[in-house]
């Protein structure tokens, strides 16, 4: 039978979130690699000008507390400022071609813990779940101005993803604006909701769990997926398991921000077993903006877009033909699950060192 | 007067060839940078196994002709293949989840020079316009062919780039689709058409010309800017002059040809003396697809996306924020088109050795 089979042949696939198609090439998984390599820091030596350390002295002169969990401050080169004056210059609807908006915000910078060598992947539960719990409070803190009405939440890990300091810790930029891939996830999942009657991701999570193939993690809170339409190699999805309604991190109890502290546990020990190396990584939640109108349409999920391809130092490079056209991958979604899947979700490589 | 000045304040441009808007914070530029650094290697040794030399063979076995100015092949290993099986998993019609689609295309690499450690910005104007030429001999042969509808030409440069091998080349993807970015742009030019009755890069253009402070190469042919809503750091778009309409690269003369070459010239040779180093970037074509419709609305030009930020090694990481919200940039499009024209467009820092 010669007909099409996406295990084999070029392909495009559809991200009904983002509205796009990317382009899948199964069949070259084993093209040979001169090019660049990665160095993935295993030693995170201890560096006492770290300003991240509990009682460090930062740039700004301003001292850490001596937290003894979590911690966070307003970033010392924050890309939002609270106190932009308004103001506008064209527009869209009049098709300008110089079109700019003053925009307002806030970003904090979030320590994970006070240990400066520990990752996620390494940390217990209850580490896990006080990152949950403070990114709650942050939502919810920055939430409530009235000049705020996104609060994006993220992590860069590893140099490979231009984080500046191996700490554990993430970042909150949050605005005036619902910055454009939340606006047009927001936007994909209304209309689902309007053409089907259903939210897509509750319809999506329902078909994985049931297909089994892309499903690397999943308790009775959330479920982990490498997305039919994963751009990157290794992508991953944390998304409420069948079921279960959560717009925001506000929707969470503690039982369910145990949940999600665990399927982000299994997912990232996942992926340091993968080449067994501390696998780096964006990651951040899209959740519902704070502008006070109604999502009742959306999911909160978090996306993970790994740059890892092939081991520890070969990685994917989204130029070219991505930058230009659209995103391109060599392995599917479903052979991506598969290696994740070989390896251990509850050990790491590395025992945790106390 | 407190009034919103965009040189200064925290601001949002918009994108009207993506449809996107992009966090602009001019007020960052003097951030410390701890984090990792890029090697850009500025010896290029001659390597016997470098397989895109004249008479090389390939990992196919294949022998590269003893070519003297430019050589093409197919891609040994391209993510398009001509006799993919047709099929189609799902609709985007009928709001599916799961939706796939067969792709056919070719991939070719384009030998650019003989010589391994020439890069475009060291050659005569006469050696580039025999790369222009290059590319429109495939576009049209490409292009011809029934099953192609789209052919996207693009230059991977320097291993930051993810580009594996020095010796200077370019690619072509093409295919039965019309990548995501091409589609939409094309999109936005037919709109801009429809509702104002002109091209939109041929507005664009004759501003820039007049604004004059985001020009930095212009002849009578072609002129360079850094786009207003430039996202990359040192982002350029290489358009048709003021007048001028070319819809497809088979749209040049040979004078326009040669102003293509010029422009290319003083763009890259304005990026690799700005940090006395061999600028990495990709770069590529956006023009006429070749599924035989009217694309009158269009005008050609060239993209460069260049990930160097501050210096030779310090680049721009389009991670966290930018990959879950929208992308972000610290010197504002003016601040760097000041700093590329400081530099000079006709020499180039490191002499051309013989
Ligand atoms: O084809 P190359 O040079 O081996 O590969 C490079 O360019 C391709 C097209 O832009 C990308 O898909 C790859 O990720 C990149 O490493
Ligand atoms: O804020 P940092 O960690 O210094 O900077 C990093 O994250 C930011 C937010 O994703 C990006 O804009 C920067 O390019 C990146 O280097």
């Amino acid at each position: 039978d010669p007909g099409f089979d996406y295990n084999e042949h070029p392909h495009r696939r559809y991200n009904p979130l983002t509205q796009r198609w990317l382009l899948c090439s199964p069949h070259r998984t084993k093209r040979p690699w001169q090019g660049g390599k990665e160095t993935v820091n295993e030693d995170r030596p201890y560096d006492p000008r770290n300003n991240l350390l509990p009682g460090a002295v930062r740039t700004s002169g301003e001292v850490n507390l001596e937290y003894e969990s979590t911690f966070a401050f307003t970033n010392d080169f924050s890309a939002l400022l609270p106190d932009t004056p308004h103001g506008q210059v064209g527009s869209v609807e009049n098709n300008n071609l110089f079109i700019a908006e003053a925009v307002r915000g806030e970003c904090r910078v979030l320590c994970f813990h006070p240990r400066h060598d520990l990752t996620i992947a390494e940390m217990t539960q209850e580490e896990i779940q006080a990152i949950v719990t403070l990114w709650t409070i942050h939502y919810e803190d920055l939430g409530s101005k009235p000049s705020i009405n996104y609060v994006q939440i993220f992590e860069n890990k590893g140099a490979a993803m231009g984080c500046s300091n191996p700490h554990p810790h993430g970042q909150i930029w949050s605005g005036s604006f619902i910055p454009e891939n939340s606006r047009v996830s927001l936007e994909s999942q209304a209309n689902y909701k309007k053409a089907k009657g259903i939210l897509l991701l509750q319809d999506y999570v329902e078909q994985e769990v049931e297909k089994k193939i892309r499903v690397i993690a999943q308790n009775e809170y959330f479920v982990a997926v490498i997305p039919f339409w994963a751009a990157w190699p290794y992508e991953v999805m944390i998304m409420p398991a069948p079921g279960r309604h959560y717009k925001s991190l506000s929707d969470l109890d503690d039982a369910a921000k145990s949940g999600l502290a665990d399927a982000m546990g299994r997912v990232t020990r996942r992926y340091d077993n993968l080449f067994e190396c501390s696998f780096p990584y964006s990651m951040g939640i899209h959740q519902a903006p704070t502008d006070g109108k109604d999502y009742s349409f959306a999911q909160m999920h978090l996306l993970y877009y790994p740059c890892l391809l092939r081991s520890a130092t070969v990685k994917k490079f989204m130029v070219g033909f991505e930058m230009l056209g659209e995103p391109q991958r060599d392995l599917t979604a479903e052979q991506a699950a598969d290696k994740l899947n070989v390896v251990s979700d509850t050990e790491h490589y590395r025992k945790r060192l106390s």
